[in-house]
């Protein structure tokens, strides 16, 4: 990725520094001085403000930083020195007489030590530290082109590793093993790993919405649920989701089926900037109580994806905020029937200036 | 796991808790809950203390919870009650004086959120919280009978799967194809998942020792690192590294890898109920720096492996404390030399009453 993505979003990130009334704020989430600087190792923090921007790391990684980048100053601990008392000096260096801290990562014994060793140096001057929460995740949930480029690649990808094993799921193949060639498949082409724990669901197992892939075997049940991802090794990712018949279907799960799949696509049309994140749950979400199955949607309508595969915007009626261009959701509205079985479809979409795409492309429809 | 285990942990837990002289800690850590409970989920939490054990959830892993965790007490939130919120009130039931939370797991955020939850209850009594870290990692380093079958498991498959894809090395196969198929091996054995991203270095690659697996192919250089490991489905893992010869080995390599092999000897050797951490650390260090390479072996010894990769206790110059029974350490020293390449050898070691065993079994020769 180009240096200057770096550069424009640690620009933005200071108008949020300021708004917060600190002086700077120390970066601890290892996906978040990922996002800001480009480097893709991990122990390391950004200490960021408008007088101050150094990458403080170990001496494991200085050749690597040299290489992802350029022009940032860094500072770099031998292993004599405990990262605590590193960042300590680099902040009594800077004197920022308010210090923010990623409070909503920080351990609480994190939070006491850095306060501790940060008040104790004799910098002449006290430090108070606030928490801040969440600062560089707000601006993580609107992809920029090479964002939105990788986040494409991680879909396509997914899809492609999908048709590739489909045939496999015909066999008397386990749940376990299915979610491994998935996961295999897509590393073949070019993904770093599956985006999380790849969901394969036989029969009722679909019912259950975090379900784990076990032993449970295809042939046992009449469909199967498959809920899987890539992750690119620049850490972007996608997510789907289809139910596939491997038998008869039972005419339930086919109406359960039609429904969701009218709720998935109501979702879809309400996606545009200003859309409130409500409303989109809400369209979505009309349409499956009007069936009546209303009590067996207990999950929201779909979540930001990116280098988390759960980030901001969240499609939920408890969500506050609106849609903007650049935000990529998934829209995944499910029904589940325990004991009997459940149907989730889930696709990716980016918000656009004039509307929406769906960057996913697999057929919705039994086959 | 027969359920004894999980109440004799419990037990043992009690008598810290009584130590750090509170009523009962809430535990958060997900690998913690499963430890103590049996229970395989995530989201939960357990508050434990002499008069109180309650296993928090939601409606989720109702079914689950019922199955894995028999006779135990549990208070079940709908989605409509937040976290906190129930932890609040079941500690408001429970009337701890003195409450811990784990505060090196629950970040500044929670902490802040579930103090003030929990102090404004009306409980009608005030409730103090305290830090507590790393109560339930003091009890996991010392394993049990079923966590050393686990472990021996885990590196039976580690090295089955080792032997299985050798011959693929001698292909023009690419860093990060090699560490794939190494997992997906593992995988059709039993792994759940690799223990933790696996290292395979060509050449100078293997100087850098938190190398990640990238592009160059294995012929490009005459020798490869690769550690790795395996995950099981109940969490306990392996960790293993060896250097394989793919050409003709330099012969200062050769001269490393003799003395690494040393040391590596000298360090298990060292290993026995009572021994100190930091001489079994320098058992194996002196060699290093008898033959001229001290600085050239910039980490610790070993560590503990469990439910996590890296736990208690460490093998290095800095720890304190000594070796028990149960323990199960790696014992992995390495020399490496910049732009060169660098040699590791590394095996798991479990500490007997009478001294140790070697739970590996791979040979550490050039082949």
């Amino acid at each position: 990725m180009p240096p200057e993505r770096f550069l424009a979003r640690q620009e933005k990130l200071l108008s949020l520094i300021r708004e917060a009334g600190v002086e700077a704020l120390l970066v601890t989430g290892v996906s978040n001085v990922s996002y800001l600087t480009g480097f893709s190792g991990d122990s390391s923090a950004l200490l960021i403000g408008p007088s101050v921007r150094v990458l403080l790391s170990d001496s494991r990684y200085q050749t690597q930083i040299a290489e992802e980048c350029p022009g940032l100053e860094t500072d770099i601990r031998t292993q004599k020195t405990k990262q605590p008392d590193q960042i300590a000096s680099v902040v009594a260096r800077a004197k920022p007489a308010k210090l923010a801290l990623e409070s909503h990562i920080v351990t609480a014994d994190e939070f006491a030590r850095l306060s501790d060793a940060i008040g104790n140096t004799d910098s002449g001057k006290s430090i108070e530290i606030k928490p801040l929460a969440s600062a560089v995740e707000k601006l993580r949930q609107v992809k920029d082109d090479d964002e939105i480029a990788e986040t494409r690649q991680a879909i396509f990808i997914a899809e492609l590793a999908f048709r590739a094993i489909k045939p496999a799921m015909f066999q008397q193949s386990s749940e376990r093993t299915i979610a491994h060639i998935l996961e295999h498949q897509m590393r073949k082409l070019g993904a770093d790993r599956a985006a999380f724990d790849i969901i394969v669901a036989v029969g009722d197992h679909s019912a259950l919405p975090h379900y784990r892939s076990g032993e449970r075997k295809i042939g046992e049940s009449a469909f199967v649920l498959i809920d899987w991802g890539a992750a690119l090794p620049s850490g972007y990712r996608s997510d789907l989701t289809r139910v596939l018949a491997t038998g008869t279907v039972p005419s339930q799960l086919q109406e359960l089926h039609g429904v969701v799949l009218k709720a998935q696509l109501a979702g879809i049309a309400a996606i545009r900037p200003g859309a409130k994140l409500k409303d989109v749950d809400a369209a979505a979400r009309r349409v499956i109580e009007a069936a009546g199955y209303g009590d067996y949607f207990g999950h929201g309508l779909g979540h930001g994806i990116g280098l988390h595969i759960h980030e901001e915007p969240r499609l939920s009626s408890i969500a506050d905020g609106e849609l903007q261009p650049g935000n990529i959701v998934t829209v995944e509205p499910g029904i589940y029937l325990p004991n009997f079985g459940g149907v989730r479809i889930e696709d990716d979409v980016l918000v656009t200036p004039d509307g929406h795409e769906v960057l996913s492309s697999l057929p919705k429809g039994w086959e």
